[in-house]
């Protein structure tokens, strides 16, 4: 039998003064417990349970750097959490774009071993999923749970590009082939409607003018990931169901094609697309990572 | 032709002083026809058309009781709706755990007729919607419509566990032979990710703390169903779309795959889980009974 | 690297009175730019950036006429957008029940060429899809984007009813060989169910009030659309995820079954079913049709 529920009046729009800031872009209109009190009741009472503090580490995807969390980053921070952002090698501020997947792995390993993190929610965003499937196999002691957001999932002996739809691989394999540095720059028409579908045409720019050309290696390489699929680090899936990137390819995708792959998951989903929320509304995607990496 | 259709100003947020409760709640930021009047207008325009008053059962699923129905029935009950919420054998207080589908059928149909009750909006569960299928051929001429909610919809001579993943299915089988009675307890890391995966840490471990062993004989049996795919009850299936009870395994789950064996049906979706929002977000879920409820 | 990302505070309610009315039915609940900033502020800082304005040709579907429009048209008009919504053969006041796809086609393009539009967007809603299809191979240089909305993508060669479950195609067939016109009507416990399932009872009457018996023929002719495939028109998906036409049949549907045959399409997501938004939530309807529509 469950345990004794009181049955109070529900009330719809809690006094947002008394409640933490995070709570204000719940996707959920009367969520959480604060939803079951009374507005006569005391401050006290409207107070919400203390939020778990945790240690995020945060793996961006391709065509993306380490600044993709900062508005994401920023919104964790201020509700008590402590936020790694690590760069990868062939991003950011490497001038070097002839990566391996293994040098981007070693990048994030390296990082967090040098900063000696423990008990860390190790989250990647896309491309990153890859990334966090390797570098988990090679500190599995140092992980509280990994975090998948809209992230590939690979399997053992695939590539990146082997999850894509044979349209959009054969798009990719002729922007590599026209590059001279053996990188995929994405024209804005393929970024604002598979990535940014949901944004406005300035936002849409704003973030494509962050994009740089990406090393394409990595995305064609076979990772072995026999180990990782060994692993008993708990496993969280964050999908967004606007997101566009396999633009409705049936049998292809995020959810659930590649995150049934993790067994046994926990599930949360959000409505937005692949990268305009991380700008444009960083609190939902902080609650939503949140909502993923808790206990 | 379209009769004639007034436009008038909307007004997002009409005032909630002057609407039923449980409108608040709604996930719908502007339905209902009073998003269509203008705030200035009089008090007599803001006020919601009648909420048609029908009669719930509502059966719950395993490792359940009838106490899972508490908040929701409170919420159906102050919009004026009658709701019964029936234990079935081997379940609540029930101390024999050696039941059949058969007896937990029974305990429902006993229930209804036992009561009297006629025009029901018949609710099943999870594993109830299979105790809602066999209730219903048995007590046709009672039922008003049938509500699936993230409920089990089997084939004829199905089991509900053939329609689990191979993955559950085995671990269902595990549990069940590591007990001394014939019954399967979850373990609460499973019963987090995929029952309460939205849920806060201690939400998940007070609705836990209500959670039995659930006898595991009915989940293994065939039922034959001919009866009840040639009734002609209406039909409504609630969907959840974070209810992670299949964990994303294609080629399963509530919704499409056994909410489509109902034939023409009326489709409810909402953003909960399998089991948070009943203790969470009461009201909501009330209100998404109640739409796929009504006539 | 992304450009500076000012920090600010996020403000959950920002005051309404100083944004656009068209916002306030947004299903984000802090979305835009207009989120990043802080509430004290000054009032430029709170204005919304200019709305794109653009040209709407709206194309009803099936058990429709142009009527079905007025609520959404209003919308966009107060927005600044112009909105032509074209009635076409056999719908409306047309009493020749006898036309051709080929003459519900020609009715489009006629009154887009007759008003010598440009730079339109050209919107199908359920056959309204097919229609618009053959629509764009006629007058593609007029035409700034294409949005299906719950919309049919037919391959060349297909007929709508192709793309119908088989028991949808059988009570079709049925429905059409009973008329004495060739026309098929929609009983109400059907429209009831798969075309505004969310409605209440009183809007789903309403709404079906306004209900024509549909030419049933151009619902059966095969379409020749090998020069829609070759047209490079930029196109949008607009899905909501309560639809119920295709009542969960596995294998059909709207998105992503029909939707991923326009390659590279722009999604946008929505939480109403076939038809009641159109009536009961305009205004959000508009905002998706915006958000699909615009650059």
């Amino acid at each position: 039998m469950y345990p004794y529920y009181p049955q109070v009046p529900q009330f719809p729009y809690p006094n947002y003064h008394l409640m933490l800031p995070s709570f204000y872009n719940s996707p959920y209109p009367a969520n959480g417990w604060f939803g079951q009190y009374d507005a006569r009741e005391t401050f006290e009472s409207h107070r919400l349970p203390p939020e778990q503090k945790l240690t995020f580490v945060l793996v961006h995807g391709s065509w993306a750097d380490a600044h993709f969390w900062d508005g994401i980053a920023a919104e964790l921070r201020k509700r008590g959490h402590t936020v790694y952002t690590p760069e990868y090698a062939g991003h950011g501020k490497d001038p070097n774009k002839a990566v391996t997947h293994d040098m981007i792995t070693k990048s994030v390993v390296d990082y967090v071993t040098r900063l000696n993190l423990h008990e860390i929610i190790l989250v990647g965003h896309s491309f990153g999923g890859s990334v966090i499937q390797k570098v988990a196999e090679q500190i599995p002691d140092r992980l509280k749970r990994l975090v998948f957001w809209d992230a590939f999932v690979l399997k053992d002996g695939e590539s990146v590009a082997d999850e894509l739809p044979p349209q959009t691989r054969q798009g990719f394999e002729q922007l590599r082939g026209a590059s001279h540095d053996d990188t995929i720059m994405l024209p804005f028409s393929l970024f604002r409607a598979l990535f940014v579908n949901t944004a406005t045409l300035e936002q849409a720019k704003w973030i494509y003018a962050g994009v740089a050309p990406e090393p394409a290696k990595p995305l064609f390489e076979k990772l072995d990931l026999k180990a990782f699929y060994a692993l008993p680090t708990p496993k969280s899936y964050l999908f967004f169901y606007q997101d566009n990137v396999f633009t409705g390819a049936e049998g292809f995708g995020w959810y659930p094609h590649m995150a049934s792959r993790l067994g046994m998951f926990r599930l949360i989903v959000g409505d937005g697309d692949h990268m305009t929320d991380a700008f444009v509304r960083p609190s939902m995607v902080a609650q939503k990572l949140y909502e993923a990496g808790r206990d």
